[in-house]
């Protein structure tokens, strides 16, 4: 059996194969090739903490995987992260354990950067090349550093605007010593009426981004909006956008970013569609340099058996 | 964070300190201390198999407990146990993994047989010896173990039928090494109808046991039954029980020993009770010499918080 710490998954990580790998695992997702049962949640309202189980199998992969996700909102009042967490593979043909993934939210926060690159990729427009990131947490960086990676062909310029000033140029100095330029946005309306391309990762309860500041042609990844009461974008831009993609469409309508809009009867279930399906060409994505084009993300397991699956992949070429 | 494998696992057992948490942890289930989402479940139909994901928490305790077992029916033709599993032990006030039990699923054999016991030690008459065990898969060792420890101030006496009579030898054959004697039964009519106590641990999808075989003061454990389908007892000895025992009683009259009577009409959901409220007092179990009592278990994640906890309590002294 394999056991490998969040040192040695780091080491591992290879972008271009996460990415590929997440981007087949939307795909068998959309075509129904994907078991995802219900997520299990168990709460902890004393301690202010909760733990999510996601797992699934995508059909004909030799492992599935069981991801166990912590949120303990007062640990950093005592020097902890906030999130923790594990990824266990099994084995899909005897169920025996095959790996436990020490990554302790790592692999988390990587394959949600991976969804959004890919997300973002897929939407924007050909000649984008301004991208806005809005938030100061993990997802800032890993969102840039996705992206970068997965559109490197295109020469892409990173701004960058949060609430927090010192985090965001803490995001800034980390993403320039790994040789990533991000320049620090002073103001947000004026970030997002000069971006292509919009990358919100906020815990925002109220929208951030108004309709008015976005300009026709503009992709916007949402990431924040993960659990109900949460959104970073108003809801008219929401209801005027002429693509709303989601990961999984039955979550985002549920509590992701496009849930607001849904429970106000501005947009349809019909006028939603799921990335899965965009990347593998059964519905058409962005149409012309026009469109505005918005992805909701809001997090699958299908990710985790990816993620998990191409670093064992590594491990195992090591 | 602690990594225990199965050898260590089994190093550390300590079967009164077993017997004495699981104990509590029913009472807590039953008193609502407890925390006990649905079971997760998925299914790899081409491998004839599936995974079970039990999870919980009592209130007050440091940890919760994950717990992943897997059970894949063709395992024991590549020479592979059926059953496999993973213990994972979490803090309840950060969310930090603590502990991995490598248990293989002994956790879950453990568990069983100490449940069954408890249920067995608290419901039998008090002058019971004759014991009759049904079965020759792991539970029917383990129910023996467990019992003649729970037991250990009764001079209980063993009698074990299985239709598999190399299997029966095989178990009578262990329990003599570990100096528990058991007796080979030839015929289960003639074995029922001298026993004082019967515990059945079969994977049996027809009655076993008929009602006509069971005297007056008998007690029986009902083991084996936990999905749809399984049934060790005639449903007219279910309905003739003078108490009802199951230790959880949505799982025991959806997919246990008890559902077949149940939606036959035959009993009633009044007249079924909760082991844990019988442990603390809050209901009465046997009253009288010539009372039937049944009690039937399906198996709760309290049991696995409870070996769990034993065992890293074990670890913690050693």
């Amino acid at each position: 059996m394999i056991i490998l710490s969040r040192a040695e998954i780091e080491a591992l990580v290879d972008l271009d194969a996460g990415l590929h790998a997440v981007e087949q695992a939307y795909i068998a997702a959309s075509q129904g090739r994907a078991t995802i049962p219900p997520v299990g949640y168990i709460a902890f309202p004393q301690a202010d903490g909760d733990c999510h189980i996601k797992y699934g199998h995508i059909a004909g992969d030799p492992i599935f995987v069981v991801k166990i996700a912590s949120g303990f909102y007062r640990n950093p009042s005592i020097g902890l992260s906030t999130s923790s967490g594990v990824m266990l593979a099994l084995s899909a043909t005897t169920g025996q354990l095959q790996a436990i993934l020490l990554d302790e939210g790592f692999l988390t926060d990587l394959r949600t950067g991976l969804g959004g690159a890919i997300a973002t990729r897929a939407l924007c427009r050909k000649d984008a090349r301004r991208v806005a990131i809005i938030g100061s947490g993990i997802q800032a960086g890993m969102q840039i550093r996705c992206l970068h990676r997965a559109m490197k062909d295109r020469s892409l310029t990173f701004a960058l605007w949060a609430r927090s000033k010192t985090k965001a140029a803490g995001i800034v100095e980390t993403l320039a010593e790994e040789g990533i330029a991000v320049e620090l946005a002073r103001n947000l309306e004026a970030l997002c009426r000069s971006a292509d391309t919009i990358i919100t990762t906020t815990p925002s309860r109220e929208p951030l981004v108004c309709s008015d500041w976005i300009r026709p042609g503009t992709h916007i990844t949402a990431i924040g909006a993960d659990a109900p009461g949460k959104q970073e974008l108003e809801t008219a831009l929401v209801a005027r956008a002429d693509h709303r993609i989601a990961d999984r469409l039955e979550q985002s309508l549920a509590h992701g970013e496009f849930s607001t809009a849904f429970e106000a009867g501005a947009i349809m279930l019909e006028s939603c569609r799921e990335l899965g399906a965009v990347l593998d060409g059964a519905v058409k994505g962005r149409q012309n340099q026009d469109e505005i084009t918005i992805a909701d993300l809001t997090g699958i397991a299908v990710q985790d058996i990816a993620i998990t699956r191409a670093i064992l992949d590594a491990h195992r070429r090591t």
